[in-house]
């Protein structure tokens, strides 16, 4: 047999506190409007009857839920980690709470969870960088929900957006290496279809290599997903190309990380025999050996300026902004000159 | 002036696929009563309609939201991520979308989060460690929220869980450390208060050298949270001692690499002049260099059983179980015998 628990109910927490029901939904909802005393109480009656206010009620009353979704394309390997514990540390400060999904790179499960995030009352969502469905786009302007695009900036297209610019920052990155007298350059490329962070890191390398006058089919690029072990395997391929690539320049620092511990097992020194490029700086790239030189990517500013921005269009203190942010070259020991 | 948006209702999905809407919410709920044929009619209207089932109407019809909720300390340094997307993969298979917050190892961020994602409809729950207020599970059991530990195993405390034996495992290192002629051995655990995990783990290491016939005074700890940068300082302060330790073994790959890192920043050779050893195996532990001998955690399996279990407590198929995984030691070249 099957005895359904007491759910307590709103009346509850208002009798246990000894005030009225609106009382206890100002304290759920508006708590500037309440005495710290009062708050206190019924706050105290809230988490003894551990009541939860029913989502519904509590969205029609408040017209918010307090709850930001963000939808990553990967919890894996930490390159959206220090951005998005930011991104939630500012969201707390300002009473939001965070919901996460990530979508494994797939288009189709993002379009889902998005519903999904909706459907469960989310005030805003964070998504990253801008290639989807404009059917996705449309959804969301209909349901009026707030959005911020992070990790990519493309001014132009007229989303609200917190990050940066992928191709000028690869290509700063590609200029310093061509300066430093490289000229046999392969590419570790993450999979550029449907990802517009990959697919610009790798434009902003073919931009440097054709404006220091070199021709694109002499540039070997593999593409891969965003593993080590991928990073490896790709490393291996390309040091068996009878002219040696002097330099290997990869997408991100996780690639990166796989070519260096790839050159190790094969008794390559880097950067002595080769160097190794990565991109976003994220904790690893400091702690392989030799540590990477890599792209700086602002992970924490960008997580809460895009908490800010997100906050400040829900709350409708803001319009629509576009934030792109500053990258620097970080130089470490695994690039060196020719 | 602000004009409503028109919100697609169950309704205009009827309308546009040309069947009841019993026939449109049998496709949202129990897709295995409908032909093909009328699923894939029906849901090209939901897609083209951009309809979002109501939360309440549908967890009402269905008595599942088919989402489930996680709570992980913390999203940064990668510790959870490898058994959440395991976790996350095996949740898709069998039809449930996965929520996820993060709590920065504080209980009353997670207990708050706990209620959140109870009012936002989570079918079950997913949580790390077992040691939280009694009230968070009183709250959970009047709910009736089927949930699932995961990250350690404590058979006699009755709560579902997936996870390893965290003392015994860390003892199970202690031990061949001490075997291969460390006598001298430090000490970084993560902070214990709160953190049944690292508390485990820094016993394991006080049981094995007790039973080694050593006493607890002449075994230095410090406790910092998991972060590289503490690893570092932490190494450097124990490294001051007048007898410095052989080994340093770390509660985690986290701080484990920040002692490698500062090792290397100190010209001490590791393992040369002193070992370090970490816990956990994460994507790092094989990326530093020297490359890290540390206790390997299976998680993927532990990610997959644990979705397996919780899957089965919401579809009333299984009963509360505690399975305890088997860890392994992985020799790498941070660690030599003296």
């Amino acid at each position: 047999m099957h005895v359904s628990p007491h759910i307590p109910t709103l009346d509850d927490v208002a009798n246990a506190a000894g005030v009225s029901t609106a009382t206890v939904s100002r304290c759920l909802n508006e708590k500037q409007k309440v005495s710290p005393k009062t708050l206190s109480k019924v706050m105290e009656a809230v988490e003894s009857l551990g009541y939860t206010p029913n989502f519904n009620a509590r969205a029609m009353a408040a017209k918010q839920s307090h709850t930001i979704g963000a939808i990553i394309p990967t919890m894996e390997n930490a390159i959206f980690a220090r951005g998005l514990q930011a991104f939630q540390e500012t969201l707390l400060e300002q009473g939001y709470n965070l919901l996460v999904s990530s979508s494994a790179y797939q288009p189709k499960l993002e379009a889902q969870q998005i519903r999904e995030l909706v459907a469960r009352g989310a005030d805003g969502l964070l998504l990253i960088g801008y290639e989807r469905d404009e059917a996705v786009y449309d959804y969301l302007a209909r349901r009026g929900i707030p959005t911020v695009l992070a990790w990519a900036s493309m001014p132009d297209k007229g989303h609200a957006s917190v990050g940066f610019d992928n191709r000028a920052s690869m290509r700063l990155l590609a200029d310093r290496v061509i300066e430093m007298g490289h000229r046999r350059i392969a590419v570790i490329s993450g999979i550029t279809e449907g990802n517009d962070r990959a697919a610009g890191r790798l434009a902003g390398i073919q931009d440097s290599w054709q404006a220091h006058g070199f021709d694109l089919a002499a540039l070997p690029v593999i593409e891969t997903p965003y593993e080590t072990e991928n990073g490896a395997a790709a490393f291996a391929e390309l040091m068996q190309a009878d002219e040696k690539p002097t330099v290997v320049m990869c997408g991100n620092d996780v690639l990166a990380s796989g070519a260096i511990s790839k050159a190790r097992d094969l008794d390559l020194d880097v950067p002595g025999d080769v160097s190794v490029t990565g991109f976003d700086d994220i904790e690893l790239a400091k702690h392989v050996f030799p540590a990477l030189t890599t792209v700086h990517v602002p992970h924490r500013q960008m997580g809460r300026i895009a908490a800010q921005s997100l906050v400040g269009l829900i709350e409708k203190r803001s319009e629509k902004v576009t934030r792109q942010l500053d990258v620097s070259i970080v130089m470490r020991a695994s690039l060196t000159s020719i």
